[in-house]
C-alpha cells in the first residue's frame, strides 16, 4: 500500500525523566514510527532526553538522542517542539523546566498530577497567554482517557458528579485484605515489599495522590479553579478486616472513593473510604484497576475502567496527548480559558447520605441503648444494626444509618465519650449512592 | 465572573431530522448556550432545521430557526457551517444531503451508522479531498465516546481487539428472558410493545444494526477500509431460555457480542451470540446498557460503559462532535486519511475458542456415545458435558468443548444427522475469552 508523503514537519520531543513511563514512551515511538505518522500526518521524533543518572541501565536504546543533564536546558532546546515532563514532584526542577518550556514557546505534555494540583492555575494562565498548550492525560488514572472524555467527548454536558477509584495501590490493599483475610498492616507491608507504594506511602494510603487527581477532575468537570486544599482527604489506614467483612455481609464493598460534585452548597471534593453496593461497577472493581464514573445531564452515567498505572498504560496516555498536538488540537489546559474558571465556594457540608458506623461497646448492661440514645439526640436514625459477640473484649456494634448529614454523625460521635460505654474511636464511613 | 469577548464567529448548524436525537440536540444548544461558548470560545447556533412533517408536535421551540422542507437545500444553505444529519437510512436523502453538504463546503456530523457502514469510504474520500470533516460519535454506542477514545485517546496503540455489546435492545431481551424466565418470543413481543425495536426488527435482533457499528469500529481500530459485508452476522432469535439458564449454571452469560480482531489469518469481524464469564464486566452488563472493551498493545484493556441510545446520550455524542469542530479539531474521518486505509483480507477462519453446544438427543440407547464419536471424529474434544433428563421428549445435552476451530464444530454438526440420534438443529455458541 502506498502512503502519501508526509506534508508537515516532524514533531520533535524532549523527554525529561526516564523512569518506567519515559522509557515506555521511547519504546512506543521506536516501535510504531510508521503507525504514528500514518495517524498524525507527520513524523514524531525524539531530539533529546534527560534523567538524573545517564549511566543507569535502561530498557531502550537512547543512543540516537542528545543527552541533557539539566531538564531546564532540555526544555529550551531549539530542536524541541514539545517538552514531555515525566520527572514528577511539584516543586523544584519539574516546575522550573515546565515554566522554561512555555517561556521558550514549547507545548508541554506532563504526567505530573502534583504539579497541576498545586500550580495548575498559574501554569495554565502562562501557557494560554503565550499561546501554548499543556496536556496531562497521564496525570489521572493512567491509561484511561478520562481527561479527554470529560473535556471533549462530554463537552456538551453539564457534569453533575465525578466519582472514581483512582489509586490502584489502595484498591489492591483493600481487595487483598478481603480475599486473603489479612489485616491492614500485613498487606501494607506486602505492598511495600512489592514496590507498589510511593517513597512516602502517605501519598498512596493517605489519599493524597488520589486527591491530586480528584482536584484536577473537579476543575475540568465544573469549570472551577484548582482547589486541592479543599479536598477532604481521609486515608485507608483505619479500615479493618472486620469492616470489610461486615460491610460485605450487608452487601457493600469498601473503596477509597473520590467524589466531586457541585450542589447548592458549593463544590464538594472528597477522597475518603466509602461503602458502595457490591453489585455496582465500582463495587466489582478488584485489584489495582482504576474506574471513573462520570455523570452528565444529557449523557447520564458513563463508566471508564482500565489500568491506572504502569509503563504501557501511562505511556499510552502520554502518546495520546503528543498525537493530539501533532494533529493540531489546541485546547485551553482545563477545557476553557484559565482566566474564565470560577473560584468555586467549597461546600459547607457534604450531601446527605447513609453512614456505616463501627462502635466498640464496653461490656456493660444498657450499652446499646445509650449509644442509640446518643445517635437519636444528634438526629441520626438507625436503619440496620448488627452486634457481634466477643467473649473477652469490647464487642463491635455495626450500624447503618438512614440518610443524614456528616455533621449529625460527628455530633453523635462527639457525644459518645459521655455515655461511658464506647471504647476507642468509632469508624464512620459514608455509603455513596452510585 | 467576567467572560472575555468571544473571538471567533458563531458556528452555525443546520439540523436535518427532528426525532428524539434532533430535538435532544436543539435542547442542549438552547439550555447551555453560555456553557458551550465558554468551552469552545464561540457561540454555537442553529440556522435552520428540517424534518418530514413540520406540523408534528415537538418538545422544543423551533420558531427561531428557518424551516427547510428539503434536507439537500438545508445542507447547501449559506448560513450553515455544519450539516447535522440525524435522519438515518443509508440510501436516499440522507446520502444525497450529506454529499451536497460536503460539496458545498460544510462539515458533517452524523449519527447514521448504516450510511457510514455502506458508504463511509466514498464519503470520507470526498470529505478529505475537499478539506471537510465528517464526525460520527453518535453512530456507535450512543453516549459512550468510543470513536474519540479509539481514534484519539488510544492513538498511540496498536489495537489488538475490539469487543462490545452495542445493541441495547438485544441485551435487554436476553437480560429480561433470564430475569423473568420468559421465552424469546414473549420478550420480543414485549420489546415491540415498548417501542424498543426498529421498524424492521431484524436490524436489532438479527445483529445488523450492531454489525454496522462493529464495521465502523474495525475500520478505525485497524486502519482498514470499511467492510460491513465481511461481518459474520448471527442474531439472537435461536437463543432459548434453557440456553441462558444452562450457560448460567456453568458460570456464563449469553450476550450478542461484537468482536473485531486482526490476526495472521486476516481481519475477523463477528457479531454473534457468545458466552462470556458471568463475573466479567461484559457478563455483568444487564438491561439496555452498552459496553465496549478496547485492547491495545500499550494500554492493555479499557472498558467503556454507558447508555447506547436515547435522546440525551445520543445528543451528547452529537454535541461532542459539534464542539470539536467549533474548537478547530480537524481529523480524517477514520483517524487517518481514507486513501491510506488498507483493504484488509477477511479472516479465513475465526480464532480458535471453546464452544458451547446444545444438542437434542432422541431417547435411544447409546445416543450420547454416537454424538461424542462424531465430535471426536471432527477433532473436537469435550471439556464438560451435562445431560438434562426429560420424560416425554428429546433430552438436551449441553457440551462445552476444549479450544477448537469453528470449522471443526461445523464438521461435527454436519455429521450429526448420520448418527440418527440428533433431533433438530444444534446450537453452537462461541465462548469468548474476555
Amino acid at each position: 500500500m502506498s502512503r502519501p508523503a508526509l506534508e508537515s514537519p516532524a514533531l520533535r520531543l524532549g523527554i525529561a525523566g526516564l523512569g518506567t513511563v519515559g522509557i515506555g514512551v521511547v519504546k512506543i515511538i521506536q516501535r510504531h514510527a510508521q503507525m504514528l505518522s500514518a495517524r498524525t500526518g507527520r513524523a514524531i521524533t525524539i531530539s533529546a532526553v534527560c534523567a538524573r543518572d545517564q549511566n543507569k541501565a535502561r530498557d531502550a536504546d537512547l543512543s540516537g538522542y542528545a543527552w541533557e543533564t539539566d531538564a531546564v536546558a532540555l526544555a529550551r532546546r531549539e530542536d524541541v517542539d514539545v517538552f514531555v515532563e515525566l520527572m514528577g514532584g511539584h516543586e523544584g526542577v519539574a516546575k522550573r523546566a515546565t515554566e522554561a518550556a512555555l517561556a521558550a514557546g514549547k507545548d508541554v505534555v506532563t504526567a505530573n498530577k502534583a504539579l497541576l494540583a498545586h500550580h495548575g492555575q498559574a501554569l495554565a494562565e502562562t501557557a494560554e497567554s503565550l499561546g501554548r498548550v499543556i496536556r496531562f492525560e497521564a496525570a489521572v488514572a493512567g491509561g484511561i482517557p478520562v481527561i479527554k472524555t470529560l473535556t471533549e467527548g462530554l463537552a456538551g454536558n453539564q457534569i453533575r458528579r465525578v466519582m472514581g477509584v483512582m489509586n490502584g495501590t489502595c484498591n489492591y490493599i483493600l481487595t487483598r485484605m478481603e480475599e486473603a483475610g489479612l489485616p491492614y498492616d500485613t498487606v501494607f507491608e506486602e505492598a511495600n515489599q512489592l514496590g507498589y507504594l510511593e517513597a512516602d506511602p502517605q501519598l498512596d494510603v493517605g489519599g493524597i495522590d488520589a486527591g491530586h487527581k480528584l482536584a484536577i477532575l473537579a476543575s475540568i468537570a465544573f469549570g472551577t479553579r484548582m482547589a486541592f486544599d479543599d479536598v477532604k482527604l481521609e486515608g485507608i489506614g483505619r479500615i479493618s478486616i472486620d469492616d470489610i467483612r461486615r460491610a460485605g455481609d450487608m452487601g457493600y464493598k469498601i473503596k477509597l472513593l473520590g467524589v466531586a460534585q457541585k450542589t447548592g452548597r458549593g463544590l464538594e471534593q472528597r477522597m475518603t473510604p466509602c461503602l458502595v453496593p457490591a453489585t455496582s461497577p465500582l463495587g466489582q472493581l478488584s485489584g489495582g484497576t482504576n474506574m471513573l464514573v462520570l455523570e452528565g445531564d444529557s449523557v447520564g452515567q458513563i463508566v471508564l475502567r482500565g489500568a491506572g498505572a504502569g509503563e504501557g498504560p501511562t505511556a499510552s496516555a502520554v502518546m495520546g496527548d503528543v498525537m493530539d498536538i501533532a494533529r493540531g488540537l489546541r485546547l485551553p489546559t482545563f477545557g476553557q480559558p484559565a482566566n474564565t474558571l470560577d473560584s468555586a465556594t467549597p461546600a459547607i457540608a457534604s450531601a446527605p447520605a447513609a453512614y456505616y458506623l463501627r462502635i466498640n461497646l464496653s461490656d456493660k448492661p444498657g450499652s446499646l441503648a445509650k449509644v442509640a440514645a446518643a445517635l437519636g439526640a444528634a438526629g441520626v436514625s438507625i436503619s440496620r444494626m448488627r452486634q457481634y459477640g466477643n467473649a473477652n473484649m469490647a464487642a463491635p456494634v455495626l450500624i447503618v444509618t438512614h440518610k443524614t448529614t456528616r455533621d449529625a454523625i460527628d455530633h453523635a460521635i462527639d457525644a459518645f465519650p459521655a455515655t461511658g460505654v464506647v471504647e476507642g474511636d468509632p469508624i464512620a464511613l459514608r455509603i455513596e449512592e452510585v
